[in-house]
């Protein structure tokens, strides 16, 4: 969920100095017309230590006519409200209506600490967030506008911001026991909170990722979101919730120069000599043929899904996997256009029909996925449609994978120029000549629009029990060496339990 | 919430056979309009043992054009189905579009049963329903229409049935050692029911209480409902769903003869004499003085809630109560007209502001219950309001309660000619002129409207953690020993704990 929020986005000093008059004025005439709506709003900031939280709530503070709005941050509970409820303390504190007002992490807070601090477990957090997702819907049915953010930053940057906080003595005593006992806790607490955003990001209180990386773009970004989100809404709340469901789990920060991609983030130079994949390869061969018979000994089915590139060797990786297969644990299923009876059901269900039986293999070349890359491109699905699918494919892989099945899913990417080198290729090769029609270059026409929807795709349905595997594959060897140790290695894992 | 559906209604023979021949050719016309539409119509029938699902779901096969529909039940699980996820079994048996399809209990069965056999507990119990929830969601969204019936008995009719069932030596073999097990189990698979009831009902996918007393009632009920329900979502759906709000909990069974309602169903001649009561009360006084010093030592907290009828007491009783308290530990919140301040928030901030510190007592005469009484019959709410207000208030209740406060919940009934009687008695007393206005009789004027709503209020917020208790109060000292002994009882429940 946070690929692309790990991303380095930066915005120069100069633009954000250029920019930020006009956001400034907008964002006061918003809140006056908040204030006329007569509605009230609550922004909620939270994320990871070192993203800069005060920092935007600072901004924000100064940007906004303080009369008009307040901030609310919240230590250990006062003893007036330990003597009630929980969320005494945050309805005492709500905005009247026409006013604006700011949470300091609000309601996540106890529910994230208990939970990293494993003072709680998984079901007791699951059952707090629902009473927050409650929390939240009445405030909203009741007309109130909530907006969340949530600023990320990668392990990396985060240690980098520390010490920089660290080696400057005038801020040097921000850093505390805690921040570096957080940073420990950094892989854990990104579980968690992947989890908490998908479970109470509706299409009424969305979660919004803010890249954190910059601070000038992180205060922008967020700025420019709540300008637009409040106007939309005020002018229109019909219209702007008709798109999103219900259920949609996350609007990703999309709002990054338009040259920043996720895909485009991937080393196209990968290389792997050819008789090291060969060396490779068949010890990679050996383990997964000796997995694989383990875990049909143990009953775990595994699901392999194939996304990529037209021309991005799914076909072959998919081709060597199987040679290391006993044939009758094994089904491909290649998913080309529905048939009658499966166009009669619900789009998910020709992809329930063919799950594997207790301790075999069912390889998907493409999948469910479809819905949000072919059938969002070519406009074969309505909005809403694969707008919902997000959330309605998360829960299925929730469903397959505890219910003990390995899934594993892999997009094939290669660049455009190596695309091109292999169409041409396949065009002067007679037994690969079917395998290029004028559709792969129709399809190429529109990369641009199919990067952003995967990029979109991995963000929303990157989650912590089916992550994607991204496969550098402009070189084929590189690509299928990494695919089989993928797959060896969730094995491993898996059957060492 | 059953409280409704346990009442006698009975459906004399003739008039069901002289209304059967047109359900059933509506029933038919239906189907065709269902096939036409392309949608995929899902009945699930579930309920108490005995109440009649298999009779109900005979009928509706015989009715139904068979071709055109499927009917399906889930025994133990087949190897192949042990194989998959535990949803793959009901994904294999949905409807094609344009088709309807009925499930005995369907996805409901193993989560209530393996609940009920204590092989899970609440945690897990509230996970599956929270999967089925989504199931029903991610059908809905493609279009599917979900209906689902729950029939209901009341604990001594299953009895009764089972006897019937049993003296008759034709039907004697339908009683099993499952059966008489099943009816010891009664009063907690009521409460294991109300919660997935509760859980799982929303706008889309709603939950229908059937009084199943009488089979020809609850055959032609249900069959009313289907017709309506599909017809209206056919024709225009969105109208249909713009009302109800999609938290709204229950769409309870108001398809019953006018003459059948709970308020009615209570008795007006219980009495008690002055001196008993004056015996009684005097114990009462001082049981509750007892037990409120003592949940003020162990921090427990009380809310008294009093709703009722114009002149049916209220006043008098929360002067008895508030009697034997300390008066440092109490506060009484009458309810009139929300002041500025609360108006310019949630109508139920103003409750909020008002909940007892550790230990002590707050009684509200008059409460959150005036959103579905007053100002739904005033109204002063409109439809979509007062209809989520349902929800809303089992929610706050529930955050109470399992906050460790003791909530109770009178609704003090007296009938309108005590309560004509009564009006007549201020009139014509001084002190107590005061207290009758024109509004008294404004008010008497609505009591049917009124009476329905208090059906519908409690049918929908009688809830396993915050029963209403329903007070004959036509004579006044019955009713406040009664509302005495329940106070003491259910304070005597908790510290016993």
């Amino acid at each position: 969920m946070f690929e692309v929020a790990e991303l380095k986005v930066r915005l120069p000093r100069s633009d954000y100095e250029n920019e930020l008059p006009s956001i400034r004025s907008t964002l006061l005439d918003t809140q006056q017309k908040v204030e006329e709506a007569n509605i009230p709003v609550i922004l909620l900031i939270a994320g990871v230590d070192g993203a800069g939280k005060g920092d935007l709530i600072g901004c924000l503070n100064e940007w906004f006519d303080p009369r008009y709005m307040q901030t609310h941050a919240f230590a250990e509970p006062s003893q007036d409200e330990r003597e009630r409820p929980p969320h005494w303390r945050y309805w005492m504190t709500l905005p009247p209506r026409g006013r604006i007002a700011i949470y300091a992490v609000g309601w996540y807070g106890p529910a994230l600490a208990d939970r990293i601090h494993k003072r709680i477990g998984n079901a007791k957090f699951d059952k707090e967030l629902a009473q927050i997702a409650k929390l939240e819907k009445t405030l909203i049915d009741d007309g109130a506008i909530v907006l969340k953010y949530w600023l990320h930053l990668s392990k990396k940057q985060q240690e980098k911001n520390l010490e920089k906080l660290q080696d400057n003595p005038e801020t040097r005593w921000r850093v505390t026991a805690i921040d570096r006992k957080h940073l420990k806790l950094y892989d854990k607490f990104k579980v968690i909170a992947e989890s908490a955003i998908r479970r109470t990001s509706t299409a009424e209180a969305p979660w919004t990722l803010i890249n954190a990386y910059d601070p000038h773009h992180r205060r922008l970004t967020a700025a420019r979101h709540i300008i637009n989100t409040l106007t939309g809404r005020l002018e229109n709340d019909a219209s702007q919730l008709a798109l999103v469901n219900s259920n949609r789990p996350i609007v990703p920060e999309r709002d990054i120069p338009a040259k920043i991609h996720l895909l485009r983030s991937l080393r196209t130079d990968l290389r792997i000599h050819k008789s090291a994949y060969q060396k490779q390869s068949a010890q990679l061969f050996f383990r997964l043929s000796l997995a694989t018979r383990q875990a049909r000994q143990q009953q775990r089915s595994a699901i392999l899904l194939f996304e990529g590139w037209d021309a991005s060797g799914k076909g072959g990786v998919i081709r060597r996997v199987t040679g290391a297969l006993d044939a009758r644990i094994y089904r491909v299923i290649p998913i080309a256009a529905p048939t009658d009876e499966e166009k009669a059901h619900h789009y998910l269900w020709r992809f329930w029909r063919h799950l594997p039986r207790a301790g075999n293999v069912t390889i998907y070349d493409r999948s469910w996925y479809g819905r949000v890359l072919v059938e969002r491109v070519e406009n074969f699905a309505q909005p809403d449609a694969w707008a919902r699918a997000y959330s309605e494919i998360n829960d299925f892989e929730e469903e397959l994978t505890h219910n003990g099945i390995i899934l594993l899913k892999f997009w094939m990417h290669i660049d455009k120029d190596e695309q091109l080198r292999r169409f041409k290729e396949r065009e002067n090769t007679s037994y690969k000549r079917y395998k290029i029609t004028p559709d792969d270059y129709r399809n190429r026409d529109k990369w641009d629009q199919y990067e952003m929807a995967v990029d979109e795709m991995v963000s929303r349905t990157s989650t912590e029990y089916a992550p994607w595997h991204l496969i550098e594959a402009n070189d084929k060897y590189y690509g299928r060496i990494k695919v089989l140790k993928t797959i060896c290695d969730a094995y491993a894992r898996v059957l060492s339990q």
